[in-house]
């Protein structure tokens, strides 16, 4: 995830323009929290904001992510199902079932 | 992307949670900012954080982009790649290479 | 704003510490985005949270916010009325009355 | 803090708009994420960026924190060094002097 195909689409476009100076983990990081608050802007004061706009956004969250993945040299598969095993214990279904409780609040 | 599997023990997780109905596009929105946030706090003070945090806190955000997608029923390859287009219209590579210059300033 | 004895007393917090060196305006940024999420946080799944977390999560906001005016040599209150006189431009009340419609698209 | 006559001034704008209906307490804290953005968005690619646009993301980021309190009825001033003891009792002077060792790190 992406498919290979987006990822190499991706990473000429980087190349192409000598981007890959620019994005230090940290700067990805940064730049994933803007694109995640513009995103968000689309929601201020409205809760059916224009599809396409949300798409274009999400993309750009996507596309931060995808670029932070490959400079840690992590699939993005294997991350988001190895934190959902740990979220799985956090979070037993029978426990959490239908309530959004932080799981330190949780009782057995 | 992710790939099929990893979408449908996500979309098992959630309803095995009866976790759906807070899902709101908006609530997902918050949430990826959130997370966002959450990644960026490792960079706060510190360029080299503990890359499994990292990881953690990148499939976070990752994981509730997802939902978003699936929300919006939109395919998360072809969004990047859509919005990719427009973004290679607005820096060509002639242009905007070696530099972070928004593309409002790119002077041809 | 805040007061001379609350900007002192946050000074010397952190003279005390030798903090003064992590303060950076792009660090106090980073901060400010940081601390706004975890007020945000409180609201992920709930729209009436604990009311001294979110006083405490604010204060955070503001805290780091008053580092970095200071930082930069200004005045909070010289800055929050200067900015409001733009936005009053763009917004005018007979326009803007009753609706969050971006300036852009305010007719007049 | 502010002083009171630059809360009357944005109480007044507010009032004059009939804002106040979209001013959730929610809402502000989407806002401030939002406005905090902006402001990290201008350190995204660069550490020196223009003071003008810095001192506007901050006002802007103050603005909503100040719409939040008033909403919460609670004094700035008084959360600020509320949440300055607590921070005082995490991290003693003389331990976390010349560090940013997240608290629960600090080794007495």
């Amino acid at each position: 995830m992406p498919n290979v195909a987006t990822l190499a689409t991706l990473r000429t476009f980087v190349d192409e323009r000598d981007w890959d100076q620019f994005h230090s983990p940290e700067n990805l990081a940064k730049s994933i929290s803007i694109e995640a608050a513009e995103l968000l802007e689309l929601y201020q004061w409205n809760q059916e904001p224009d599809q396409e706009r949300v798409e274009e956004e999400l993309a750009d969250v996507l596309t931060y992510c995808v670029h932070l993945a490959s400079k840690l040299g992590v699939d993005i598969d294997e991350i988001i199902l190895s934190k959902l095993e740990k979220t799985r214990m956090k979070y037993p279904a029978e426990l959490a079932r239908g309530r959004m409780t932080k799981y330190t609040d949780l009782q057995p």
